[in-house]
């Protein structure tokens, strides 16, 4: 399959917008905002990598954004793994951000560990498993405070990229998606190679049916689409772009939970879209399990970029995990390191990033 | 007494540096950062103004921050006064901020009532009454994770403007000094026209006595001068500046309490102290019951910078108060007020900032 790049990033979806988005943010110094949460949702057995220790995923959002902040994960020894043992995209998006000289800004949309590092805290809790239909609290709080931070940063920042962090994020993403009459059944992706997508849908029903919603009912609910059957990633990461986007370019970093995000993003303020895009990874959009584009082309006219990383030559067998369907994208990894390529002007290559990634991996997991 | 001005900013000390850091930041692009924390030490009857209404007092820092970010106090009714209705300089804060639209970040270095508004978590806790010889806890972490804030905050801002809003302040600052050898006493300054050294003194005393310090026993220790008798502003306040002023100019902005954070700042890394200067108020420079002066030059050759604010024709009879030494200085109100004059280059002047002031004070006071 040929696509068209430029430097190392594959304009993976609307072309003409992404090359003309790219070309906005080449050679600008970005800020990397990382947001997370957690959800009970992740603890349903057999849903994500989360599954099988339930009780360590919780510490995988802070840990995440201590090894962007400090270099190494402080509440947990070595770096978050999957069952499998295959490590964490926080290798990929330090990586970057190192190599670009990057700053980051993490988010808390409501976590259960606090991260032992600095973050912006916007006064949310974590989430509830979206089976009771009683997800996140207090969304219209959290998604104002978010865009009040994203007014602020976008007077100091060139552009921002924002990724996040939150185990059992595409089952929400599904409960969002659902509620606001977005079809992505078999559309979200999985950090497993075999994706439980008849869970993930029996889990949405029962949340659904659980908080009285049918399938489209929250189109112009955002809030209550959330706080029923979401996660408190969701509004933190919307208002943050609702708040920036107006004044500057907002690269969204992820997969396909960020439909659920743009969803709501889109049912608050139509205006800043033109100022989005979604980055993600290689990994994501050749997803045969999944379907970012799908989602995506549903909701907005945005351009898709990924990068267009290619771990099947590295050293480690952890890394090479990446192209048999693992992990494939999380905390930003994609968007990160596509601005590391942009604000290099392609002298970061991804062949560059791998070498970082595998000196981080040899470092800390190895 | 003449004074050089540039613009409506007095050259109060060392006015050759004083110079060069203004022409440094001229026309640039900062960020505001405002540090709260709370002290027990602020209850003490007597010792501030805090004193007389100590419970209303602890809301003090969180509705200051709330007012910056959300244009108005959200924990509180109106906005924080002192017991005679002098309102709060966030008032000259927020109206200097918002005429040169200048983006802002709260900091908590550990708070009793936390800010209904997005902050930056630190991890600590509000500190105790220094008469205890126990202040401050996790020092050494807070100052840690601010200097990794500083850092990242300094490759995506200009400069750094950085606020402070604890009662309290300057008995703990007192208290610091003393500890790290520095003669304080009779210098530090009051939101009170009469300013109760005598008290602050004696505190001070009874917190180094608790603490088996002798005067300037720990002037290489400043970890441990904050956490027997100082407050968890000065750790988060100092590491911000430690962070930042590595790569970019830091504009410290407050009164006497200053001393304490740049005290500990240059017993960490002097090289830093190159690219940083005080800005204050005219009415702290003025101050005849204090001396900003007599504590910077005991540690630093760094410039004092002042705003040349004048309210004795306002208006409202609670600003034309501030000349007759209520309040003074807070929030970092001088120093915001002096970068709004230089990134207009002097189109914002005192006046225009008088206007705006009173603008806020109609709305939210009146």
């Amino acid at each position: 399959m040929t696509r068209k790049k430029i430097y190392d990033v594959i304009l993976a979806h609307e072309e003409g917008r992404g090359e003309a988005f790219l070309k906005r943010i080449e050679g600008k110094k970005p800020l990397f905002v990382c947001v997370i949460g957690n959800t009970e949702t992740a603890k349903i057995p057999g849903l994500s990598a989360a599954g099988r220790y339930p009780e360590l995923t919780e510490f995988t959002p802070a840990a995440d954004v201590e090894l962007l902040l400090l270099g190494s994960c402080k509440c947990i020894k070595g770096v978050p793994v999957t069952p499998e043992g295959i490590p964490t995209p926080a290798l990929i998006t330090k990586s970057a951000l190192r190599l670009a000289d990057i700053p980051t800004l993490v988010v808390s949309g409501g976590v259960k560990i606090k991260p032992l590092a600095p973050y912006l805290e916007l006064g949310g809790r974590a989430g509830g498993d979206i089976r009771t239909g009683k997800a996140v609290e207090d969304a219209e709080e959290i998604l104002l405070r978010a865009k009040i931070a994203g007014e602020n940063l976008s007077k100091v920042a060139e552009y921002l990229v924002v990724g996040e962090s939150i185990p059992g994020g595409t089952t929400t993403a599904l409960g969002v998606l659902s509620a606001m009459g977005i079809d992505a059944k078999g559309k979200v992706s999985s950090s497993m190679p075999s994706n439980p997508h008849h869970l993930k849908m029996k889990v949405v029903e029962e949340g659904l049916r659980a908080a009285k919603i049918e399938f489209g009912a929250l189109a112009s609910n955002p809030l209550k689409a959330v706080s029923c059957v979401g996660d408190p990633m969701m509004t933190a990461f919307a208002g943050l772009v609702l708040g920036a986007a107006r004044r500057v370019p907002v690269l969204m970093a992820g997969g396909t939970q960020l439909g659920a995000v743009l969803a709501v993003v889109k049912a608050f303020d139509r205006s800043v879209l033109d100022n989005v895009a979604v980055g993600t990874t290689r990994w994501i959009i050749e997803d045969k399990s999944a379907d970012l584009k799908g989602i995506i082309a549903q909701i907005a006219n945005i351009p898709i970029l990924a990068a267009d990383l290619d771990f099947s030559c590295s050293r480690f067998d952890g890394l090479r995990a990446y192209e048999r369907g693992f992990v494939k994208e999380g905390v930003g990894a994609g968007g990160a390191a596509i601005a590391a390529v942009a604000k290099s002007k392609g002298a970061i290559t991804t062949a560059v990033l791998l070498e970082g990634v595998e000196r981080n991996y040899e470092l800390l997991v190895a």
